[in-house]
């Protein structure tokens, strides 16, 4: 299998949003990459705000195309804040490092895509972006 | 009711998707737009391009943005072809005018937001999505 | 397999330069791009203009988002071109629909990447392109 | 001679990725940049992340456009955060200000284009550029 089949998207989408749920979260916002940092696919609950596309597409797409996941950025942007920011510049602003942009692997640890997830706290979001991917079977890059 | 909740934009994707199926399309990419032009869920089938995100996000955004579907959008380009580029240019560039950019309305008339299909055809995109649109119970202008 | 590997795309570039040399062509530049549309190889021959890459990318970049070949863009080009420069406005003006943008397939007919050739005559290019690409043991769609 | 040849870039590149391989390195990313700034060559390794070229072209591009090593780019932006923010802007955001962005010289001193590495740590990426560097003739300023 080469990447993530929209099946198993949905699933992760459906899977973080349940988890947010019964960990009573705020509305969630789920976005799904592949690994070429494309969309694949993108849920908006009702009750959020308007631009939580953006905000999940760059925690995603800043995971999946420095192959470094949301914790793990903003370690980095606390410890060299200027490399982050010029790093960001270099993909057009659309990188947003922090936790809830997540790696996405197989079994072998090939990164497969990324999700991002928005909307309550940003541990919060990881963890109910973990629970949807590990649901689908893969393995979470937090 | 105010815009499309998102039980609604699920089922417009895969109305639309299934429909796509029944046509004997190519794999298609569905997004849904809120009345403010605001992403509220997309997905991209297997086989397809890894560009379909902004093809179907333009096609969508031009319809609810302008409130002009995409088969007047193509006409009004035809006939005045500097128009649609200028307005084109004021948003960014962002919008595809063409048919596939569908308008959502509730019964009364009242826009709710768009639907941008893409993949195959603009007219076999566009009649998918009407499917999908009217699966849900409302009202597509193609 | 996934995508083309490095020694793959090298031995792309460097056949599709040999080819140009044994056409007589000018020289040529020559791109090799993910099934994402992120950047794998480049090569620039010397003597080239200095804006070769920003051309030969545009070329590959189109082929793979869109999932066609730079023969079939200036196709649809030439008979609405009000939609593909919506589409390159969409993608942020980074296509260049001309031959010499080439989809690479393995033998089961799965696109892998794309590749973009320029220097010479768009059907030279695309000549040279094809040649590369059937050296490294894949089909080439022009 | 004026800039460098074509197969001069390719020494750097092979040489730059088998000094990360002898170091033990995640896998690299190397462009060549001429004395314009306008890109030359570029290798991605299997193994890494899909937005290297960016961060490459980042690193790379700085150097070559200021005249400034990425070493002492990172100490300016350090001591004087916001005036590498603004000229950075002033680019268009593409610069990466940090070591890995290396000037490329000949035996007189003249800047003939620039190199810039990414995949491991930034000051194992510069080892492994000025290795690539000299290994070609050239003269590193890291």
């Amino acid at each position: 299998m080469a990447g993530i089949p929209l099946r198993k998207a949905r699933t992760i989408i459906r899977k973080t949003l349940e988890a947010g749920h019964e960990m009573g979260l705020k509305p969630l916002s789920v976005i799904v990459l592949d690994e070429g940092g494309n969309v694949l696919a993108f849920e908006r609950e009702d009750g959020s705000s308007p631009g939580r596309f953006q905000i999940a597409h760059g925690k995603a797409y800043g995971a999946v195309m420095m192959g470094v996941a949301g914790t793990a950025q903003l370690a980095r942007a606390e410890a060299q804040p200027a490399f982050i920011a010029a790093v960001n510049a270099a993909f057009g602003g659309a990188l947003v490092p922090v936790p809830g942009g997540i790696l996405v692997r197989d079994g072998k640890g090939r990164v497969l895509g990324s999700v991002g997830v928005t909307g309550d706290t940003s541990d919060n979001d990881a963890a109910a972006g973990r629970a949807g991917i590990e649901a689908a079977g893969l393995v979470a890059e937090i």
